[in-house]
């Protein structure tokens, strides 16, 4: 083996750790494989095509690349710091943030000082939602629970009481970067209040 | 609903289709959760953070999007074909270069002509390793699984009896396009033949 101290056996330290992003589970479920729990792991690969298959929508500007490393990197943090649900209640999440900056310090911070920095602006870049690649990132990730819900009767909405208000804020940053797929979302949701999936609040 | 028939609507039965990569499973194993078997799905993720994370070792010019798009891509084949073990008999691997081509016909065919045609051209360089873009991904696919193996006592390749010249044979792209990741391979070939995780032969 490499010395740990050698850049590469840093990066390769790394790597090793993100085995362990394939053992957090989120409350999605996987309809093809017998509805069990998604893991992180696999979602990060399903948002990352999703984002390239769907880039045209972007009504601004956006460099498909970093959106694309954005949501390759944007979950390494819940190998420290869990998942949360999207609809948790507020006292589920306080703290939430402060443990996932020190997961990044921790988990980013097993690579080369360079790129340690680099991986961790576009993590930081994604969660600030400032930027047109971020909040295609940031909707990217948040839309493809609504194509899923919408395949198994409202998995997740319908199991935790979801409101079509809660639905529609999440989404919110497709309204003016991609209004295409933000009339796709507030079809569902009408489709989804009619059918009993989501609160009607 | 989108009318199947619209660009989205196309586009979007694409991505739900995707949701069965995540039941495809592979002979690795994923040690932090229970050494169970690894999925094609995070498997494909996993490379594609390991590309960008050692793409400074290419030493031929490769451009890491088309390198990470091509690894997003290249396994979506097996929702139809199955995965093939990389040390399988030959009799095993009969036939499957066809499989996997109507799978590619028929799953990058359910989205709109031109970008089906895309998707299709990259997973077709990928599968065919003649450009630098394709034999640093297809490295990527072949190296991750040395790094598992040698954190789970030779893994797949103990399991298996895989001998010491099937696995330089699968990292062979390495040795020109990428010296120092090679280097590592042969290292980790000569620890797996000492520790009986590998046949010398």
């Amino acid at each position: 083996m490499f010395e740990i101290s050698s850049k590469l056996g840093q990066q390769l330290f790394f790597l090793r750790e993100l085995d362990k992003l394939k053992a957090v589970y989120r409350k999605t479920m996987v309809k093809p494989d017998n509805n069990r729990q998604e893991n992180s792991a696999e979602h990060s690969w399903h948002i990352a095509v999703q984002a390239l298959a769907l880039k045209e929508y972007a009504e601004e500007p956006v460099d498909i690349c970093r959106v694309i490393n954005m949501l390759l990197l944007h979950d390494i943090v819940e190998i420290d710091a869990g998942d949360t649900f999207a609809f948790a209640e507020s006292s589920e999440l306080s703290g939430q943030g402060a443990k996932e900056m020190q997961a990044a310090e921790r988990l980013f911070g097993l690579l080369p000082e360079a790129q340690a920095e680099e991986f961790k602006a576009l993590w930081l870049e994604f969660e600030q939602v400032e930027t047109p690649d971020a909040r295609f990132a940031k909707a990217m990730d948040c839309l493809l629970p609504v194509i899923q819900n919408m395949d198994n009767e409202g998995g997740t909405w319908a199991k935790y009481q979801v409101t079509r208000s809660q639905v529609l804020k999440r989404n919110q940053y497709l309204e003016k970067l991609a209004p295409k797929l933000w009339t796709y979302v507030l079809e569902q949701i009408d489709i989804s209040v009619q059918n009993g999936w989501l609160k009607d609040s």
